[in-house]
């Protein structure tokens, strides 16, 4: 594919010369070379095997933490420090438990709380469910229709987006706000079809919030295939009765850490690059591709430098941010400390779209600074980097945007995010290894041309 | 991605005009929704589940070809036919055994004969082994070091390759070839590294060919997990013995057919449009990835045109392959008819690399055609679309070349395909139906081109 893409690549925008980008092209496929028989996998492997789930709070959590420090002490690089975050510490209890019942017969349904909901009484919550897929069809039914009945939040996300972050963004608000939706109306509790382009018996997970003027009621996901089954059923028995019983509870406030490394710059040791992921994860699988592919992408980055002899400029900063999944907190300390301290960054770069194939990045902030990542393109599409342009960066590095700092999201091909996403079958055994490793090349590739040539 | 994608593109080869353009973006964009919501994954589902795998001349074989008749026959194309083809008919025969003992205690191989592969004695074979990893190390041990040993071809394919088809090619001679060079030298039997980017303990198998003039001996692919332990138990115990025991054998030819589907064009029902992929498999998964995904895919083009009211001014053909994998023989015949009754063909496109996420299009033309499909990269590029450029065909297509036909390859990303080619793992649950979708939809897109434009 190497000798189509040059053939065919065109550039508008190319700001360096020909000698420079000769130079750049060799380091460039020394770093892809590198980081196929790199450490990305390997580490990926150990994080979640031995580890496993790290929800903020959470055992695993801590352990991870420490494990991360370890790992980035071992590769020697020059500073390795903690940030403290006070982190929510919500746990999902006993297994759920849900099923429906037509003609005396009971049908389990796979389900799981979302996260941040209260749970359910100690019997249980059985009630009628009134299938719904917008907020506006709340309003229409009415408090009549809605009053002591489970809402059932059925809006799939669309199959016809290219791309599956627009679909999920075209469906998270059921799981997001449902609840507090549907308790206005007098709803006892909801269920929401989980956010995912498969049909399959893994209900997703995912955060939710109570707005603190209405009634907290609670709020689970149901599997896809078990949506489309109750769907079907309610057709033909509107009355069926559902019944689910959760015993998650949120304790108070944990204290967990950003984990930071650093390679110092020689030319510019107080301009930052940033290069991060979070390293909490949902409790359902063990956060391969969310977040434990981004954050060993990163680190990987810094571990590229420093065993290839590559000397950055400007200081080469990983974060592995705490609490992205159900508070945002790490994210927000870190922003506070760089807001504090009056830290420069020349960019921060996310990988928190999962491990799959790398096509591009998106670049959050204006024209000009755009037009500067367009330049890199010709060295980067003969590695399938193709999709450069305007766009989001990410949950942990959106703070930092106030500061003014361009925000970098990496982007590997979405189809099968939301296969896994928040559910059990995140799992290693769904992270192609040579696709993992491709993503830190990418990265590594784009944060070598940002150091060398600034913005 | 969309608007990103287009927000970057450039093209220089633009040569038909704005208005037209535009609609032709519209059709895109609708056949890509109906591709998302369409019938490839469905199909591909049931040929897998219902009929699985179909080595030609195998019971499968035959189901293969009368379902696929009849899945074509319940779209309404214009013609449906079969064409007959003799077959090589090669039947692994007992499950294979392999061990080898080290200090009395026998380790268990992950083994299987290699397509086309004689059986050993039924006893077995126990020799020692010696691990080589290129023909020119063979010339070198010599006949000394050889005779009366096993071979054991140990080159892995090259994990620094992008594109994981070079790394293939650059391996895959010890699997086709390592019985009839290692037997020169008086070897009693082949092992082969499985051609697998994945390090686990499933064995590929795959085509071998023995050379006339040589000794026909025993050859078998091991797991890639096996390779490498037997790899590090010879430098201890490089007198070890290996054992394995096979029964396959070549049966006489069998008959089976290349299944074609045609919708006949409105002005030039004379000229061909042929689509395909093929219909045989290997016998250890079920083939999903290989072929079903390229056949599914390749019919799934015909019944889009058909359910979207498009009406072709060229014929349509979709061909169904017979014995791709052990004989090409389906693709012989198929060019053989061509000559003789001088069928024109605009093109030939072939599906075989897997149903994952498409990258592009590989030309096999003059650089005059060639250019021609660069014209259509700015509507297809935001649908990442972005590989198209001199390259091979395919297989099945390839006996076409001398008949003039400009040949296409479609390529999906690469990185996966590896791991399951010819090996148990080859099944459904290895195919992501959004990705197989989106190889339907780029193909139809592409033919709708080339149907309106010509080349």
């Amino acid at each position: 594919m190497k000798k189509i893409a040059l053939l065919i690549l065109v550039s508008l925008t190319l700001s360096f010369s020909t000698k420079a980008q000769n130079t750049d092209s060799i380091i460039i496929s020394k770093i892809y070379n590198e980081a196929l028989v790199g450490k990305t996998y390997e580490n990926l492997y150990e994080l979640s095997t031995t580890i496993g789930p790290r929800l903020s709070g959470s055992e695993g959590d801590r352990k991870a933490v420490a494990w991360s420090k370890k790992l980035l002490e071992s590769y020697g690089f020059d500073k390795v420090w903690l940030q403290e975050v006070q982190v929510p510490h919500w746990v999902r209890g006993e297994k759920e438990v849900a099923y429906y019942t037509v003609n005396g017969k009971n049908y389990d349904v796979a389900i799981c709380a979302l996260g941040g909901s209260i749970a359910t009484p100690a019997k249980g919550i059985t009630a009628e469910v009134i299938e719904v897929f917008t907020f506006d069809q709340l309003e229409e039914l009415g408090e009549k229709n809605i009053k002591g009945k489970i809402v059932f939040f059925n809006r799939p996300m669309n199959p016809t987006s290219l791309n599956t972050f627009s679909a999920y963004g075209g469906a998270v608000n059921q799981r997001s706000q449902g609840a507090a939706q549907a308790a206005k109306y007098g709803a006892v509790g909801v269920i929401v079809r989980s956010m995912s382009t498969k049909i399959d018996n893994f209900p997703h997970t995912g955060a939710m919030r109570y707005d603190p003027l209405v009634t907290q009621i609670p709020a689970a996901a149901i599997s896809t295939l078990a949506a489309n089954q109750l769907s079907a059923q309610l057709k033909i028995n509107p009355k069926l009765k559902f019944h689910y019983k959760m015993s998650c509870q949120t304790l108070p406030d944990a204290i967990s850490y950003n984990v930071i490394g650093e390679i110092t710059g020689s030319e510019f040791p107080n301009e930052y690059i940033l290069v991060g992921g979070h390293l909490d994860s949902w409790d359902l699988g063990d956060g391969s591709h969310d977040d434990g592919a981004g954050c060993m992408q990163s680190v990987e980055v810094l571990r590229l430098f420093k065993t290839m002899g590559i000397k950055p400029k400007r200081t080469l900063r990983v974060v592995l941010f705490a609490n992205e999944e159900n508070g945002l907190r790490g994210a927000l300390k870190y922003a506070e400390y760089s807001k504090e301290n009056n830290v420069k960054h020349l960019v921060a770069i996310e990988s928190d779209s999962g491990g799959f194939t790398p096509r591009g990045f998106t670049i959050d902030s204006n024209a000009e600074i755009i037009q500067k990542f367009l330049a890199f393109k010709e060295l980067l599409s003969p590695y399938g980097i193709n999709e450069i342009g305007g766009g989001g960066g990410g949950a942990d590095i959106g703070p930092l945007k106030p500061q003014g700092v361009p925000l970098v999201g990496f982007r590997p091909d979405s189809q099968r995010y939301f296969d896994y996403h928040h559910a059990a079958t995140d799992r290693i055994e769904a992270v192609n290894e040579r696709e993992l490793k491709l993503g830190s090349a990418a990265i590594t590739a784009l944060v070598y041309l940002l150091d060398k040539y600034g913005l």
